[in-house]
């Protein structure tokens, strides 16, 4: 039987990245039947600029984030809270993604969360993108919201997310985008 | 005398844009002793990873738009609306230029408009823009807020915004970003 | 048959409302099989306080409203934009709909618009909305945005809403709304 | 010598509002030359009916917060978050007070704090006040942002805040807020 494939994408590059370190943990925490799959190229996406695309076409790196998009069953994004919003390089690939022909995030489910080393967790981020999704016609699931605050206690050296309240939280969110995923499907 | 130096930020990359026209606009308008500048370098500038900046330093192009940052006396940034809120590309730089040591958006004055071939002109995405300067101490005026809507009837072929009504808020915004920026000098 | 039951909700007191007229239209404008019925007693919402709820119980005008809600099988939602967000007598609604013991915006489908007599029509003011809703785990639909701007020169001397592209984006919305509900019903 | 007078706003009636805690603390924490008197009549606010201001006039609690805004240096403004926005019961008293003739938070020094039992302590909620703010052209302090979470450790029986760090924050906020307002003075 076919599983339910999630594309998980983290809004941050770096190694040691704690929003990374939560989808790897949602990977292992997949219930049966439920794949989740890291997208590894959002750094390659150059910057948004509609003469390339309507020129050359979209960058290699656009065109394989648009496949990946196209391919999934749902979406789940892993955001950072950079200056009270979104990252620029998650922002980038959305807005590369929102364009013709098809437009890869139309009727999407969707689940959002965030890690950030400070109290409030995400939590002025995480609104915006989902204006975003207004636009896009995806359809964000509302809970379990997942903010993970003060991430520097919640993961260990090796990158592994360890503290089980917030596992479980994300246990249940996948759960819920595989049911949402489910109930809105026409 | 030293002239008022305003440092002016498209957030979009496209030749033919109609923020970056406004800006053009905003250059023609400014009054005796205000330059404004428009800074060309946003599209070299590399998706933002922490991991760089911590390892090899700033990239050059980030360097570069620090630096004019810092060394203006006030900055005045045209955004476009993509998916209701700003650019990725404007929001990398953004993110580049509020890391450590000093953040060159400190106290510094800050205009913002926007042009949009739609009805609602940049009215969802300016204000995510001003939620970012409340984490970086900027200090962006109220009023005049300028959001041109339907841009595509105000510029013509050549890329001059030739709307005479619209110039005539950006020339006020310009008189009250130099006027706010004297006001709240230390 | 039973047919499906739309409660609209008005933000304005105003006998003169353009968003009441907006809800008089889609009553005008519902399918055969769709009823819109408009609240009216918003007006008579006292403050929230909770020391009120858990003293005295809830006000009978709030009582009314929750009941409302909960009978309906989606809600309609006009709302204009005052100071950049939704009035405070809608919010004070709001405030009071979602206190224990059952919540009736819980997995509501709800359907926003809003007329304003200035030219960014509540762009300013939705999205607040939809980010309560997130709180709420109400599921207002996407598509398609319904933004009445310069709603002066659309609706006539006795409150007829005349301008007939503006009807026909509530009359979509309308079954937009109901299908929405047919398709997440459980 | 006349000292510096600042009117406190707390947008929740309750007796036992934490918001209305913190706002007394701040009547202890302000420093030499600066008085915080607590506005106590946003309960008796009707529900904003604009039929009501052009037909009779602004009904005396109206009258009576737009008086005290009016004569204040400065404003304080204490916001819990209900539905991750601020209360109707505060918004509804700042859509009586924008109207005309004049309005009175224009040019207003104003600096947001917030108390919450959550752990995310209005960090939902302060931003869709700033955008109020703009339209209002009032003048918001940026730092430090006070965001009081799981504000029922910190508040004692007696309403009284007993949490040296957040008095602390406090403290600063009183100062910084008097210094941005003597800083703007024309």
């Amino acid at each position: 039987m076919a599983s339910f494939k999630i594309l998980a994408i983290s809004g941050s590059l770096r190694k040691g990245s704690h929003n990374t370190a939560a989808l790897r943990a949602a990977q292992e925490l997949a219930p049966e039947g439920v794949e989740v799959t890291i997208f590894e190229g959002l750094g390659e996406i150059p910057p948004y600029n509609d003469d390339v695309r309507t020129g050359e076409g979209y960058p290699p790196a656009v065109e394989a984030f648009r496949t990946a998009l196209r391919e999934a069953d749902a979406v789940m994004i892993a955001t950072p809270e950079y200056n009270y919003s979104i990252p620029g390089v998650l922002k980038n690939a959305i807005d590369w993604a929102s364009r013709p022909p098809e437009q890869p995030f139309n009727e999407k489910p969707v689940a959002i969360l965030g890690a950030s080393p400070g109290l409030f967790g995400t939590s002025r981020a995480q609104y915006d993108l989902r204006k975003m999704f207004v636009f896009l016609n995806a359809f964000p699931i509302n809970k379990p919201e997942v903010m993970i605050n003060q991430s520097g206690g919640k993961i260990d050296a090796e990158g592994r997310l360890t503290d089980e309240t917030t596992r479980g939280f994300i246990a249940q969110q996948i759960v819920a985008l595989r049911d949402w995923a489910l109930r809105i499907k026409v």
